[in-house]
C-alpha cells in the first residue's frame, strides 16, 4: 500500500524543501516503500489529517497517522522489519536520536540564520505573511536583517561539520559502508539549503560536500532530481 | 587476565585527566575486565610498550598493544563478544564513530580553550615545558592568554550541547536505557574538565549536568571516586 506523505511545498508546489521531509522521504526510499506525497504549504499544516499538528511531515499509513520525523522512523523500522533497516538495531536507533537532534537543531538552526530569507523568497504569499510573522518573533529582527552569510558565519558552519569530516577519513557514511537513518538526518538539512539558496555552503574539496554528492545519488538521485 | 592500561598522569601519578584514556577506562569497567592502570606523563609516552605512539590511551591485553581509545573499544568489542556490548551491533559503532569526533574534536576542542592553562598547572615540571611548547604552537599565544572563561565562550559551549539535551528529553543515555560507548564518549570530556579545572562547565539545573551525575556515579562510582 501506498504511504501518505505530507509534504511542505513553496509557493511552486513541486519544489519540496524541508528538512525534515526530506528525512522522511529518504527513509522511505530506504525502506523500498511506495509513497504519494502531497504539497503542502505551511498554512496548510494545521488542517491535515484532522488537524493537531504544526509542522510536517506526517505519514498516513493505511490509516495509521504518524507525526514528526523521528517517530516517522522509528514506526517505519518497526513496522517493515523486513525491509532494510535505518538503525541496524536498538543502540543503533538511540545513538542515532542524537544524530537527529544535531542536525534537526543544531545545523538546522545555523543554516536557518544564513537562508531565512531566501527561504521567504520561495513561498506564496500566504505563506510569506506566516514565514514572516513567526520568524520575525524568534529572531527579534526583520527576515532581512536576520540573514547573515558573512564568511565569519560561513567558517562557523564549515568548522561545526568537523566531526561528520573526521569520521569521513575511517567510513563512508554515518552507517558505515552504506548509509542508514542518521545519513538522512544531515543530508535533509543540506539538501534543505542547497533547494532554497544560492549560498555554497560547502567547499568542493570538502570530503562533506563529497559524502552530499553520494547521498544526492542515492535511491536513482532521488535527492538531485528534486525540483529546485 | 589483568588489561595494562597506560593513563596519562599529572604531577600527582594519582590524577588521571586524559579524556581519551578515560573514555577507554570507562569502555573497561563496561564489559566487566580487569585493569591495571599505568601512570603515564606526556613525556613518557613515547617510550610505552617499544613507542610508536604520541598519544595515550595504550592498552596491552595479554600481548596485544593496541593504541587510540576508539580502536580500543572495537578492539575490547570484538575480543569479548560475550561481556555488555559498548556499541550494540555494527550500525551501533558506526553512528557512535560519529560521537566519538564530536567528543573528541568539537567539544574536547572548547574545554581545551577554557581549561589550558589549568591543565598547565597540573603537571610536572618536564610536562610542563612540553605541554607549553606544544600548546602554545598551536593556539599562537601564550597558555595564559589562550585560555579563555568567559562568559560568552561557555555559554557558547553550553548551547553547543543542546543535541543532547534535547536528546535527554526522550532518554537516559545516548544508549537509551543504558549507557553505551557513546555515552563515554562525552564522559571522557567532561570529567577531563572537572579533574583540572575549578570552572563550572555545566549549570545545575542542566539535564546535561544530570546525565554526567549518572554517568559519574556507573561503576560503583568510578569517575566519582577517582581522585581530583
Amino acid at each position: 500500500m501506498t504511504i501518505k506523505l505530507y509534504d511542505l511545498c513553496a509557493a511552486d508546489r513541486d519544489l519540496r524543501f524541508s528538512p525534515a521531509c526530506w528525512r522522511t522521504r529518504m527513509a522511505l526510499a530506504h525502506k523500498g516503500l511506495a509513497v504519494e506525497t502531497v504539497p503542502t504549504m505551511f498554512t496548510e499544516i494545521g488542517a491535515i489529517e484532522g488537524g493537531g499538528q504544526k509542522t510536517v511531515p506526517v505519514i498516513n499509513d493505511g490509516g495509521v497517522v504518524i507525526r514528526d520525523s523521528f517517530a516517522i522512523a522509528l514506526y517505519l523500522e518497526e513496522k517493515y522489519p523486513d525491509m532494510p533497516s535505518l538503525f541496524g538495531g536498538e543502540a543503533g536507533a538511540a545513538v542515532s536520536r542524537f544524530v537527529h537532534y544535531w542536525a534537526d537543531g543544531f545545523i538546522d538552526g545555523q543554516i536557518a540564520r544564513m537562508c531565512i530569507f531566501d527561504i521567504h523568497q520561495k513561498l506564496d504569499a500566504a505563506d510569506q505573511g506566516y514565514f514572516r510573522k513567526t520568524r520575525e518573533a524568534r529572531f527579534g529582527v526583520a527576515l532581512e536583517t536576520a540573514q547573515d552569510q558573512s564568511e565569519d558565519r560561513l567558517a562557523t558552519f564549515r568548522a561545526s561539520l568537523s566531526p561528520l569530516r573526521s569520521l569521513l577519513s575511517k567510513q563512508s557514511y554515518f552507517g558505515g559502508d552504506s548509509p542508514l537513518y542518521a545519513d538522512y538526518c544531515l543530508f535533509g538539512s543540506l539538501q534543505w539549503a542547497r533547494m532554497v539558496s544560492d549560498l555554497e555552503l560547502l567547499e568542493k574539496d570538502d570530503p562533506v560536500f563529497e559524502w552530499f554528492e553520494r547521498c544526492l545519488g542515492l535511491f536513482d538521485g532521488l535527492g538531485r532530481n528534486a525540483k529546485v
